[in-house]
């Protein structure tokens, strides 16, 4: 049972402490469609201001509380911050799982100080080369799955080969997508296009035993053309951000056309398109490829995006994600993913 | 006078030769606010189909037409097709500008076909190391630069730093910004943040002669706080496609949102959003570095757009943006734009 709990990180966020107790009391409450038994969860912070927040919320439903002197700020460096500062909600988030109190830790904290103190802490799983990032946004009413959104800049093609993998096995096992179809996103559709990482990341991904379907451009990333979008971090990084402030502007735009026109229902047209684009719908992003189940909440990430993101680290744990990327990794490498191409 | 003229590849583009055609009898047409002579433009491609062309539409205002016998289609890879069609309208255009019949080339069609046969045929500038091809977009009522979209996708730093560089001089000569906001893309704000290229490309662009504001993130490019972005060909290319597709996405929605409120202004709000994320305002990308005027039309354009390339070259040529690239070139190198750093 332990290896079902989830440690959750709240101080993490930049409505934390009290968006993340919300989040926590939400998951749980009557009115969620599968609501998470309260024993499941572990909150790990400050004591005393988590005893006082669940006072004044009305109470504690039944969560352990495990305290950490320390908070990792947001724009504390990840190196620095894990050196400094030991005692951190996210350092002894992390340390549940390692310990084996929690299978998962959530938190809307530091991304950076998240995933190298999972990477560094947990270590990798059997056979994986390197963690990666996978966000899931809901597109056209489907979900769309990118990794590495930001875990490794600078990757070798057999990383992005493997993102591909464990991307797959994350939608097919925890995202209802049967079959997932994974894309390379590069350039141009032909497999001689792009730099020398992606056609050779383009040659390893067509040996494994994953749907994929070459490479992908930008501009078609939306046409349902693929359900895992495999890229290297940085780019993935720069693509995440952009859309999300390419989709402010453009809101913003079409907001003030709306009002122009004297329109009573923009707001409503807003928020309905916000939604569609907002990727706390699928509770953040998950760190694929270490040993435990980690969630990247987004800092700005509400009490519904908290919720969202506890109900995500439960269903990667009741579907055993880790154990299916695994078998996976397992069932791929003497064909090809750890060989060098040619 | 002849270093001021502009070929024009007419049988460039998905609805040449009759958008192009079109295109330029509207920029000499008295409709504009500065009409260009027609003796400014020469049109090149299967001089019967010009002639009968031109006739349908009213006849030759006085264009010079230059026969080319081929025409490299969309899907050609680049370096083949200059191989196999050295009289194609594209490889013809870009001979005009180097026998010196025209300061500047303008096509719709195959973008990598034009942008091999202009830096093979055409060169550099004296002390350009590599072009690169610089789109402008209209965002927040402003023009933003992003250099390089696609020409050099696996870039050196000394490469982005003379992108920033030629990227300042382009929209202080063409695009009105007395003082152009240079930023590097990246994925954090900090000088040690992202790929070796990007650091070393920070510190080279922070010793260059223009204002270079430092890295910016994805999110805050449409923040107003850089006239000029700098990025690899790759990202660049991937980022410009994306936009694209993630602009037609989101319109699609709020069209959806606007009828199921029975708007009857949903079309007028969409095309005044979508003419801001047009970058065909602009008359597309420019090649920057290469030894003549190169305008990159995207192959979708309409009438508008081709008279807007037309425009833009006029504009670059009237300038004297190279001039000023080789001006600027050589007045940074002494101080650090070709020196490694340290």
């Amino acid at each position: 049972m332990d290896s079902k709990r989830i440690a959750l990180d709240v101080m993490g966020g930049d409505a934390a402490p009290e968006a993340t107790l919300r989040g926590a009391l939400r998951v749980c409450s009557a009115s969620q469609a599968t609501p998470l038994p309260p024993e499941r969860i572990v909150l790990v912070g400050d004591e005393a201001r988590l005893h006082a927040g669940l006072e004044e919320l009305g109470g504690n439903p039944g969560f352990e509380v495990v305290h950490a002197s320390q908070v990792v700020e947001m724009h504390d460096g990840p190196a620095a911050a894990l050196r400094q500062k030991p005692d951190s909600s996210i350092a002894v988030g992390v340390g549940c799982v390692k310990a084996g109190k929690t299978g998962a830790v959530v938190s809307m904290g530091n991304t950076g100080a998240l995933v190298a103190a999972a990477t560094r802490g947990l270590g990798t799983l059997p056979g994986v080369k390197r963690p990666g990032i996978a966000v899931t946004m809901s597109l056209a009413g489907k979900p769309l799955t990118f990794i590495d959104m930001g875990a490794n800049i600078a990757p070798k093609p057999e990383h992005l080969a493997q993102y591909g993998l464990m991307g797959s096995i994350y939608a097919r096992e925890c995202l209802q997508t049967p079959v997932p179809r994974v894309g390379l996103l590069n350039i141009g559709e032909e497999e001689s296009k792009g730099t020398e990482l992606l056609k050779t990341a383009n040659a390893l991904l067509g040996k494994l035993p994953i749907e994929f379907v070459g490479n992908v451009e930008g501009n078609i990333i939306f046409q349902d053309r693929a359900d895992v979008i495999v890229t290297d971090g940085f780019t993935g990084n720069v693509v995440l951000k952009l859309l999300e402030g390419f989709a402010g502007l453009m809101l913003g735009w079409v907001l003030g056309e709306l009002k122009q026109h004297g329109s009573e229902y923009a707001g409503d047209v807003l928020s309905n398109v916000k939604q569609k684009i907002d990727y706390a719908e699928y509770g953040g992003a998950l760190l694929l490829g270490v040993d435990g189940a980690v969630v990247v909440g987004h800092g700005r990430s509400d009490e519904i995006a908290v919720a969202n993101a506890l109900s995500l680290a439960a269903r990667d744990l009741d579907a055993g994600l880790n154990e299916g990327i695994v078998k996976g990794v397992a069932a791929a490498s003497p064909s090809s993913a750890t060989d060098p191409v040619g």
